[in-house]
């Protein structure tokens, strides 16, 4: 190969391991210009503009028209949000708009024409774009009083399609749609007979004593069916069963029978369906990474050996060392990966590497980090030899964890004291006391702790960092305290001074050494166990939760959309509801619920609002007061669809990777045990290295000859 | 050996092979007169007499004083109930002790004195019945007046202790103890740190106005710790967060964190270490069963081997073709094993089994029965096969199919249309005339599937049977309808005759065609899919809710005994509540929230309580109830431990066993599928064949020289 030909070679290889560090596919262009442009591309400050922008333009939803810029949400109280002018989000989403642009340019340019028409994902980018700069258009030329925004619905588009993670799921939580749809089909056929069935039983009589039951629960099909699905969230529980149990109490059987079917049968019977599928949803994708990352370094090799044809009549190809380390110099790469590699290689001194040694050496990245604790300081005297021993012993870790259940129970005693007294009576003297001196204490331990392992010894330890902060934030909170209102003494009780009133100073600290009580969780084993698991999930959860956003936001905008203005102050009712013209306020309406606070009018309240119907409660209320304000129909639909999308769907996709995970986790406990005093930075990867296959060379080549863009040459 | 011994050796093979068809355990005496006591103790009769007894213990509960033999149970309607002369229950009592005793001297006797005092049920079981047996004596030395009656809280131990399935799994679930007492710790841990964040958080302020949330919810300590528990069974869901969520947008968030953590992340995590614990149980249930069958099988050869030595020099033992005959005569077993096994017995044409042989022989126990359905009629006209074709279709069955669901929908448009008319104005006619015609169709469909499959071939269906059955409920009901009100014509009103008005009869038939239309199910692949899944699952479930009985019927008892007569009608309350001298009724009393017919009166009053408890809303209603009546503390710990068990634990365990048959089953499917044709009446063990494991032969022989009463001469 001439010049030019080896720097491109080497170029692809750069590029090659680095897709194969971050996972990523390697079927893009391959000529120079091209692999440069992917590099920036995939350079960190592009990566870190793109996922702004989609911030950004996700975040717009709280300051535009409605906006969530005020304290409460209340409509009775609140006044009127400060609202941007027009023109102003509109050209911060215009500027996105041009961001996703490039992007959606680049990404299909990289991935050639002919990839390009297979790409649904691309397709539907360009689309929503096109859809976004169009309704953006028609908004300008109404001056912002256009009522219907598209854009907005179309927003969260944006950030699924950036996520391969996001993508991947999607596709998994597609393929259980065929049989969750059964079971929701069952729970249709299960709900709609047994309403017949109620319809029947609670028929009105002529005893209008008597049939209370039908009057509020089951007037005519709708309110009957509203009733039982409501029953089926268990959110009515008792109250839609009393009336008739009154009456009779075999009237009962009939609620048994339904919640015992609806509730503990099929609602059950949609986890486990779920969790049937998603059992191996975890390992699959770890698997696909791992294929991802052995074919990436194998282009790598590939495109090596061509590099210089050494020892030209040899069947089998290799790779020259320094070619290998010239590639690592430029690679980005964790340091210190690329310095073990580079040790390694210098280890083995040999001129040429096989496929087979190449592979192995980068085998590094799959590996452990062990982390290593600085070492504690040396010290002369005996004395301190002492002093380090004595405080540097995990007893005097324990002793402080029982300083602090002390201190914890002072506040609770104080709490409880001081429960039922008014603000005017009240004396911060006691705890204002108690804990200045439970904040010495800590201020002491910290130091000696630091003395006994050494500044970074001790900054070593997460829990010594988060313990050492917020005895740093206490003391700084105390001084203030003291600062402006004097040492704590009898019928401490000064006036409001500066920021804080003292009681609000004294509440602060308290709740901070509260929150400081946490540090005792790395002490009980399995308390330890249970929160590295949850902080796992959380790792694996962040696709779902962004599939949930994505949902969340497009619910949250159609809601308000569909609902806006729809509850208004009781000063102004008769305005708005000109429809409803009943003037006596029924039970349940907003006025008596004290629902003020929830309603349409912005973003953030929506997203409270769907938070809460998650909750499978709020549904019920919401649903009445919505039936009283005569938009019931479209709002029902709006809340079950929510119900079911978030509630039942999410919940139990919640539940099933939680299950996973924790199985996969316990089962590795005992091993894990022996060694727990190293602490690994665990990946997922690493959770499942055991269970994991290796791609086999045949596989790879396949796969590395249909690249569309790399022509290999044998 | 001597004729008498021959005759034990018989007597002990045939009882050994009845212990392995039972799967029950071999342990017991094996002399003549105590095998004969055996089989009697086993024996349909005895057994039967003990569940009845059990029974009738358990049901006295309903009939004792305060019985519950009154329509309604609102306190302000109903009846004074008929309460039994003392003497009466006492007397049944009695005779159900003696049973008992009459039971436990057997069963310690059979397994000898050795083994009883190794036994803690039996134990428990003596101890029991003296309690039971000293309390009867105090109740009737009382005249039955006697406040506290401990016997009625020990009831349940007799059914749990009569069988092994329920033993076995509270042995399970006893061992799951430990690792969910850590999640009920974290839990504990998680609800008093929130508790005291929550207590700082909305301290009283100043401003009476602004501090509602501390008013209702956060008031003192105990207050505090239920809102959040009540939280965390988001009973109080979007209640207990409006008041501070009025105040500021950003108070939301102490609530979002609490709910995400102790709901989303902490309850699952305990359905997923139940999961984790109960992952294996079904199967290794199902393999110490397949143990006691092998077991008693080995040993009914053992003794039969040792019954007349032929080849005494032979090393291995083996057993004569005709013992086994006599004893397969005499032993109790399904006719179609004992068919099946003396037949290839006779093909097989030897003299004398091999051990080998001899456990071949009966796995025909373990096999399925594939159900033969009984042949069609040949008929000799062509017109008669014509239509024999045309009617024994699948798709006759189709149109039945079409044409209930047409009847249904009919139903609902006459429901829709009806629902708001007053009953004088309704109009029968409609209704009677479409039912009169849907009916003579299913009669019609019914004869001609009988015509084309002959009775017994229809009959052996069970889809049919289910059919049939409700078409002659139909008819009869019909017939029954016209011979009172005469045929249906317009205005079709007659008033009330007899013992149903026109009106009650329609919505009778009505029900039961609603209920026909069940017959749908086993049509549609996945709700049979569904339906077998969840029968499997209730016959699995039965051990979980015999505890849950069990359960149940305890806390009952205890909530009778604590809280009877709590709730007094709103006249005489102030005779009642003589502490609570605040005339005000507050808001959630009884009175307002016409929870009537709720209170601990009675004893099916409690089990509704604790229904609907288990469905965690009613909590929330009645701890507040009782805190008005001055009993809270009590109320609180009782229901919250009520709480735990029924809801938390036992509906986890639910879904733990869901989770668990589910996917076998639907591993399953896919091997099935082709045979589906071909009935097969399974059995949990036969679900786990492919995966069960032989014990092998050292095994069985150790376990055999084990046994404490039979001494195997080798």
């Amino acid at each position: 190969g001439t010049g030019a030909g080896n720097d491109l070679y080497i170029n692809q290889a750069i590029v090659f391991i680095e897709d194969a560090i971050q996972y990523r596919s390697i079927n893009h262009r391959v000529d120079s210009k091209s692999l440069w442009l992917y590099r920036w591309y995939y350079s960190r400050t592009c990566q870190w503009i793109l996922s702004l922008t989609i911030t950004v333009i996700l975040a717009l939803a709280f300051v535009e028209e409605p906006s969530s810029l005020t304290i409460t949400s209340d409509v009775r109280y609140r006044l009127p949000a400060w609202n941007p002018p027009c023109g102003l989000t509109e050209s911060v989403e215009l500027l996105c708009f041009l961001v996703f642009v490039v992007d959606v340019s680049v990404k299909s340019y990289l991935i050639g024409w002919k990839e390009f028409w297979k790409n649904k994902w691309l397709m539907a980018y360009i689309l929503t774009l096109i859809v976004s700069l169009a309704d953006w258009i028609v908004s300008l030329s109404f001056f912002c009083k256009e009522s219907v925004r598209i854009r907005r619905i179309l927003r969260p588009f944006f950030l699924l399609q950036n996520s391969s993670m996001m993508k991947k799921t999607l596709k998994s939580i597609n393929s259980t749609l065929p049989e969750m749809a059964s079971v929701l089909l069952l729970l249709a056929v299960h709900l709609s007979l047994f309403t017949m069935f109620a319809m029947l039983l609670f028929a009105r009589t002529k005893d209008n004593q008597q049939d209370k039951e039908w009057v509020v629960y089951f007037r005519n099909l709708p309110d009957s069916l509203t009733s039982l699905l409501v029953l089926l969230t268990t959110a009515n529980n008792p109250d839609v069963m009393i009336p008739a149990y009154s009456k009779n109490r075999a009237y009962s059987i009939f609620f048994i029978l339904f919640t015992v079917l609806g509730n503990l049968f099929l609602m059950n019977l949609l986890t486990a369906i779920i969790y049937n599928q998603f059992r191996g949803y975890l390992l699959k994708s770890v698997q696909s990474s791992l294929f991802r990352r052995r074919l990436g370094i194998r282009a790598a090799f590939e495109v090596l050996s061509s590099l210089k044809e050494t020892p030209a009549s040899a069947q089998q190809s290799c790779v020259s060392v320094g070619a290998l380390l010239q590639v690592l110099q430029k690679a980005e790469m964790d340091s210190r990966c690329k310095q073990a590699i580079m040790r390694s290689l210098k280890m083995c001194s040999c001129d040429q590497l096989s496929a087979a040694q190449f592979q192995k050496l980068f085998e590094e990245l799959d590996k452990d980090a062990i982390k290593q604790h600085p070492p504690s300081p040396e010290y002369q005297s005996h004395f301190m030899q002492k002093m380090q021993f004595a405080f540097g012993h995990p007893y005097f870790g324990y002793l402080g964890n029982v300083v602090a259940l002390a201190n914890i129970i002072s506040i609770c005693v104080v709490l409880v004291m001081d429960a039922d007294k008014q603000p005017s009576e009240r004396d911060d003297f006691f705890l204002g006391a108690i804990n200045c001196f439970f904040i010495l204490y800590y201020l002491l331990e910290m130091l000696l702790k630091i003395l006994a392992m050494g500044l970074k010894r001790y900054l070593s330890y997460p829990s010594n960092r988060f313990d050492g902060l917020l005895t740093v934030i206490l003391l700084i909170l105390e001084i203030a305290t003291f600062a402006v209102y004097g040492f704590p003494h009898p019928g401490w009780r000064p006036e409001f001074m500066g920021l804080l009133s003292l009681w609000d100073m004294v509440r602060l600290v308290n709740m901070f050494i509260v929150f400081r009580f946490l540090r005792i969780i790395p002490n009980m084993k399995f308390m330890a166990l249970v929160v590295t698991t949850l902080l796992d999930l959380v790792k694996n959860l962040r696709a779902f939760a962004g599939i949930l956003v994505v949902v969340f936001y497009a619910f949250a905008i159609t809601g308000i959309m569909l609902f806006k203005g729809a509850v208004v102050p009781l000063g102004n009712t008769s305005a708005a509801n000109t429809t409803h013209d009943n003037g006596t306020l029924q039970c349940g309406t907003y006025e008596q619920l004290e629902y003020w606070p929830n309603n349409f009018d912005d973003f953030a309240e929506k997203n409270m609002i769907s938070w809460c119907s998650a909750q499978a409660e709020i549904i019920y209320c919401l649903l009445y007061v919505f039936s009283v304000h005569l938009i019931c129909r479209w709002a029902k639909i709006y809340f079950v669809a929510w119900w079911l999308i978030s509630s039942v769907i999410w919940v139990n996709l919640f539940v099933a990777l939680l299950l996973e995970n924790f199985i996969h986790k316990w089962d590795r406990r005992c091993q894990r045990e022996s060694l727990s005093d190293i602490e690994y930075q665990r990946t997922v990867e690493l959770m499942f290295r055991d269970v994991l296959e290796e791609p086999t060379e045949e596989e790879l080549m396949e796969k590395l000859h249909q690249h569309p863009h790399l022509h290999l040459c044998r």
